[in-house]
Parts: C-alpha cells; structure tokens; sequence
C-alpha cells in the first residue's frame, strides 16, 4: 500500500529541481506519518542533487532537516500521537541489533543505517527513501525525535543535521563548564557548535580566515575569533584548546590547527573532507598525545538529549526562510556562502 | 660541590662509546644517589649517540632505563632511605607547576620536561645530564621510582621507558577486561604492550609483516597474529579494534590500519614517525568516529602504577644481559633487529 506525496525533486545530475510526485509507503504498525512544516536546507542535499559523491538514487527529493506534526500513527506505535511536533533527522532505520545500534549509535550501525533520502529501506521493503523536501514523510517511530514546543518551530528543523552534528562531538568528547573549545569556519555547522558549546558552558573560540566574521562570532557567543592565516595569532593560541571542531567542508591543511590543541586534546572533523594533506606531522600528535579524529551525524538517542537541551537552553540556529520554488536559487546562494546561516523551506509553499 | 663517576660516552656521532669519568652534582636536600646495577638499551640511545636527531649534545652518556639501589639521601628525602631498589626513567625533573605537571603529566610539561641525558638541568644548575651508563646518578625523589622487589631486578630496567610508553596508553584510552587492542610490531615496546594489554585483560592481535613472528607473539599473549601486508586478513579484522598501538619506530603508511579500528577506537603512535604519509583519508575517520593520536612515555604517577602493577602481575621484559664493553656490538645488532627483546648492560661490568 502506499499513498501520493507532492514534493520536489533533482531528475537528474545537471536539473534544476522541479515539482514532483511520488509514492510513500502506507503506515505500518509501528510508523508515524508526518505533515512537514520545515525542511532545513543542508549542503548534502545539493551534493545529492547534482550527484557529486556519485551515489544518487534519482530522483532525488532531498531534505533529512525535517520538523512537523503527527497526522497519523500506526496500531503499535506508543511515543507519539496525532498532533505531536516531531522531527526526522539524516536516519530512518538501521539494523537496530549490532553493538553500535545497542549503543544508540545508529549513524555507525555495522549493516548500514538508512539514510532519509538517496537509500534504499533496507530493513523494510527495499523501495528507495525520499527526503523532507514534500508533504509528508512516513518513518519508524524509533527514529522519530521528539521536538520541544516552546522552540520557534520553524528554525528547529537545522538542529536535526547540523545541530546533532556539532552536538555529537562535544558530548562524546566530554565538554563543558571550563572546557576550551575552537570551532573552525563559520557556515551552518560552525554557527550551531558555537552556541552549544557555548551553552554547554566552554570558552569557545572561532578559526576563521575572513576578518569580516568576528562581530557575527561574538554575537553567538564566541569569545575570541583568531584569523587562521595569521602565524602570530596562531602562535597565541598554542596548547589550548580541549575540542577543536573543524567544520570545513573540503581538503584544507590541518597542520597549522594541531598545535593549538592542549595536550591530550582533539581535532575532529565532522564532514568528509578526502585525503589529510599535506600529510600530518606525527611530533605534535605524540608530543602532546593529541588526537585527529572524525565524527559522523549522531545517534537518536543524542538527537534527543540534544534536542531537549536546546528546549531548556532556548537554542535554534539563525535561519533565512524560502519557499519551495526559491530552492534552486537557495542552492546557489548557499554556494557562494551567502545564508546565514542555514535555508529553512517552509513547506506550507508546497500548496502555492 | 661535584664527584666523579664512570661511565661510557659518545665523544662524538661517528665514533663507538668508550669508557668516561665525568662530574655528577653531589645531593642536594631533596636527590637521591643510586648505584647503578641495570641499564637498558633503548633505541633512543643509539639516535642520541649518533646525533641522529640533530639534538645530542656531547660528549653523551645513554641510558634512561635505570635499576639501581640507593646509596645516599639528601636530609629532605622522605620516600626512600639507602638501600632501597628504585628506578629512573626518561624524565628526571619538569617545572612541577603547570596544569600538565599537576595532573601528573610531567612527561608533557608546558616549560619541558628535563631528559634524563642529553638535556640541560633546566631547574636546576643547568648542567648537562648524563644517563645510566654509568655506576651512579643522582635525581631528585620526586622523578625516582620505587621498584618491587619481587621483580627479577635485571629485567625491570626496560620497564622504565619501554614499559611505560605502552602503559600509558592502554591506561589513558582505559583498557581493561574485554577490550581489543592491537599491537604494530614486535620490538622492545611491543612485546611488552603485548604483555602488558594481556595482563590488563585484553584480547591482544599482533599486526606484522613478518611470519615467522607468530610463535613468539603468541608465547608472549598474543591471541592472534595478522600479517599486516595481507589485505585478506587485513580485511578479516575490519571494525574490531579499540586500541591499535603502533610501535614501529619510522614513518610508514597508516590506511591499512585504521579501517581495523571499532567504532570510536583509536590508533595511537608510541614514537615519532615524520609526517603521516601517504596521507590519511578522512572516511574511516568520520564514519568510524576513529581517531590517530600519539602518547609519549608517562609522567611519574602512572610510571609507579605500571610498576605495581608488573609487581603484582610478575611482569617483565624479555632481555638479553650484556657488559658495558659489548654496548657498541649491541647498538650493531639492534640496528637490524637482533634482540629477543631488549638489552640489558650489567653496570657491575664498569669494574672490570
């Protein structure tokens, strides 16, 4: 059984989206179906679009920032109920059984977790996923997160990817009041690991290599902005920082960031960034018993905490809202940099 | 106030070490005064001894793996009395006052840790530092280890930095009853990470590349042994371990390596290996939560837990007891791997 869902979707690697209907699955026992208020708009949605990590499922309707209402709910579902504001992140299933999904750490489940878009429902019925950028979507209520209401709703929806990711990190590793934490870039993710660090109680300070940034960092709640070009203002910051969260989205140095760390402290890069290169000198690594490590999204059972943490703290992201029909624009905006700091669609322009 | 001591020395880097008299300070309140009954033989003695590091300053007297009884207090020593068997490591005095220091992390010092030779008494009368080469040294108490007696005293010395340069590790990513850990080469550091992983309650795999490694790895604890230019049974041992320790002393390629970590494991180099080339690619990073780190040695806390502990346990290295006159021979056969695991001089030898 299934049922229509108007969306938008990429046909293929070189269109411009374009209105689409497609076919969801009909509630099962255990799913939630979701009216979308808000779908964030990321930047894996424009890789996928255009096919850049060369392994799109078209058509592609993308979209894993996902915030709405309950509209209706399976017979066994028992966290939810019709009117709920719920959220669906980058994940809709997993194995649910390896050591990492017992873990609450879907986002490394051993057999693969489901992606919201661009995947196949593997431990379901094969047929492929179809992000938020539509109506409604349908997903397990284990992988339905909960969404404070007292949030502005419309600027949740980035907390679901860019906010689990930054979020992710900074618990795994343990920070809070009095840690140091540096955040490198300031875009979607830059933004929000700053003001959950923040919130979390660091000092944090943020890399950048444009001046123009420092009035925007400090308002987020940064404590110092230090030009990552700038040997001098590197060398100030020298056996530091606890956390470094590196954000940038592409191959770039890390080599003059390594050094900032304290000892026992760690760089992770929260997005695939290819090769390290130049390559890493190993001296500051084992003269410090410094770290280079990786994070990937977050588990739901993190989603949650971090999505409660930000009802307590009143923490969404800065947000610019669109409608659906501006999405191709949105995409080229984005890659100039030029949102601040992350598109929301507001799905209701569904209906125009 | 100064007194003479025996010793071997390299006058300069092309020359074999020869016997030499130099100057010790006399004790100050707070030094013991060792005689010398062990030394061991670390690679590092051969780097400094032959300048390979650019660093060495002459003439140099080796050896930071020193076993030794007391023989004379200064009037504000507390922990230890003459007579006692005690120990001296890499490190003999630090700052004692920086965050590092005061966690007990001297080996990290933000204003440097004093080496035990080739190092300037910074804290103290900026004299040089000589090592156990030598019948007697003197270091102050805080930097002098006490030794179980129970221990079979010739092949402790290699604990001191041998020893702990695995401990450390295995003890701060907290390894423990059911941890995976993985050992990269069987030399000197790691037949004892080896030993120390499996008295821990490790399940220890060695990674090598030479066969013939298996009946020794396996006497030694090893549950497994992988050949590391295997890529089938790299590929069989994907996703499992939770400490990789490296302890192969020159640069050399990481990326078969860490797809072999678990989830959030880490692989963690124990010497300084040059740059990390080729260079790493950030996938398993990021979709591992995998981290590359380094660890140098230990500070002095965790250096008389790890003895302890081997009292406790009835651990020590596998040594091969040479005299002093022997030690450019030995540094010949070192060079080419042929020691089962480490040398030991018997300082009694000087005398001859």
């Amino acid at each position: 059984m299934t049922f229509k869902v108007k969306g938008f979707a990429a046909l293929d690697p070189k269109s411009p989206l374009v209105p689409y209907t497609f076919e969801r699955r009909d509630i099962r026992v255990d799913d939630v179906e979701i009216d979308i208020l808000y779908c964030g708009v990321c930047h894996s949605d424009l890789h996928q679009a255009r096919n850049d990590w060369k392994s799109s499922i078209y058509p592609v309707v993308p979209g894993h920032e996902i915030v709405g209402r309950v509209s209706r709910v399976g017979d066994k579902v028992t966290k939810f109920k019709v009117g709920d504001l719920v959220g669906v992140g980058c994940l809709v299933d997993s194995c649910r059984h390896c050591h990492p999904c017992e873990q609450g750490l879907e986002q490394y489940c051993d057999h693969g977790a489901v992606l919201t878009y661009c995947d196949t429902d593997r431990y379901g019925d094969n047929t492929p996923t179809f992000g938020g950028y539509s109506e409604k979507i349908v997903v397990t209520e284990s992988f339905v997160l909960s969404v404070p209401e007292n949030l502005d709703t419309k600027a949740v929806a980035p907390l679901l990817c860019a906010g689990i990711t930054t979020w992710s990190p900074l618990h795994h590793w343990n920070i809070g009041k009095g840690s140091k934490v540096a955040v490198i870039g300031l875009g979607g993710l830059g933004h929000m690991a700053i003001k959950l660090a923040v919130a979390l109680g660091a000092e944090v300070t943020l890399f950048t290599r444009s001046a123009g940034k420092e009035q925007d960092a400090l308002r987020l709640g940064a404590s110092r902005v230090v030009i990552s070009t700038d040997e001098k203002q590197m060398a100030s910051v020298a056996n530091t920082f606890d956390l470094i969260i590196d954000t940038v989205p592409y191959t770039h140095d890390l080599k003059p960031y390594v050094p900032t760390l304290a000892i026992s402290g760690t760089l992770v890069l929260v997005g695939l960034i290819g090769d390290l290169e130049p390559s890493i000198t190993t001296v500051p690594l084992v003269l410090g018993r410094r770290s280079i490590a990786g994070s990937n999204i977050g588990g739901i059972k993190e989603t949650q905490e971090m999505l409660d943490f930000c009802g307590k703290h009143n923490i969404v992201p800065d947000v610019e809202m669109i409608n659906i029909q501006d999405i191709n624009h949105a995409y080229e905006r984005m890659l100039k940099s030029d949102v601040k700091y992350r598109f929301v669609i507001d799905m209701q322009s569904l209906k125009a």
